[in-house]
């Protein structure tokens, strides 16, 4: 593309560095971001700025936070000895946003890959049995994508973890709501057979 | 959605102002910027907002420009006697990347619509006759969109020049390259029957 303005070209090629955002879309953002009053296009490029140059990691959990402490984990409101391991704050915000969890997290930032080179040590998992043993913690939950690196990563830390005497728990895995049973894969349709519940439990969750 | 911080939540707020970005989008593009260094990021807020602080544009053909002149208007290799009329900037670029044109642009700015309110004199018409008038323009090429608003803007350019002797042309309408006759609208196919051309220079066109 041949822009007439290297101020244009400039923006144009910032914007389309950002995932899923190619040049056509940068520069349709770029004309809309011209049509808009100095004071909003200038809001936009600081908080964007400030996010980054301000945002800190919650040294208990390594959540995103605005303080030394997240939110989450400063607030009494949540079960602090209830800890929902995630691989990543997107995790976290998709579990935060189904309103159900009431507990506390800690952030991995990965999932064990050897082919990666990614072992325990890179990933906050020494945080986690450090933050786990001696504190009054009751239940860790594995909140992790059953794949490979993530079915690793649990069986590292519940290894680590298993004379704790801690209740380890993982996410339920299974067929999806409103999926379609012909199409799941066989894992997943093996695993939600062997891990069947009982009638009235599911009509309870129907229901709730 | 709930977010552990403020700082993300200004951010998400304000990048999901943007067109086709919402909430989800915004999220990705803000924790896909936090992993970059602080330095990429406020390259791309400062090249956002010094391009809506310092864009100008040309005194000329009001085509966005660094100076008060645009580089295509001061670029002495552009025949600036053939002026490509367009509707935004968005289609001067649209031409500008066909590579095809040698020209200069004029921008209107929009197209006449009474049902929006918008007549000949919220759009640069005054200035595009002013242009024309004395200079040693030869041809005026409309590339403007054959829609109802478009056909009316083209109309009343084409009634305030018809005395003026220069050459005025539209960019030609019909059938696009890969389109399938049968699902073409009538209009078209009627247009683009009575504006046959001969077949030796369709030739010439596909070859060329």
């Amino acid at each position: 593309m041949v822009f007439p303005s290297l101020l244009i070209e400039n923006a144009v090629n910032e914007l389309s560095r950002l995932p899923g955002i190619g040049k056509k879309t940068a520069l349709r953002l770029v004309l809309h971001l011209l049509k808009q009053d100095e004071a909003t296009v200038d809001r936009l490029a600081e908080s964007v700025s400030r996010m980054r140059h301000e945002i800190r990691f919650c040294r208990i959990c390594h959540n995103i936070s605005d303080g030394e402490v997240c939110s989450i984990c400063s607030n009494p409101r949540r079960k602090q000895d209830q800890i929902c391991v995630v691989e990543n704050i997107r995790d976290l915000f998709a579990i935060e946003n189904t309103q159900q969890f009431n507990g506390v997290y800690h952030v991995l930032g990965g999932l064990i890959s050897p082919l990666d080179g990614i072992g325990p040590e890179q990933l906050q998992i020494r945080s986690l049995l450090d933050r786990v043993s001696g504190s009054g913690v009751s239940e860790v939950i594995m909140a992790i994508s059953p794949t490979v690196e993530g079915d690793t990563t649990i069986f590292y830390i519940s290894k680590k973890l298993q004379d704790s005497g801690i209740k380890l728990t993982t996410i339920a895995r299974g067929i999806a709501f409103g999926g379609e049973l012909e199409y799941a894969d066989e894992m997943t349709l093996a695993r939600s057979l062997s891990n069947r519940l009982p009638l009235d439990r599911y009509v309870g969750e129907g229901n709730g």
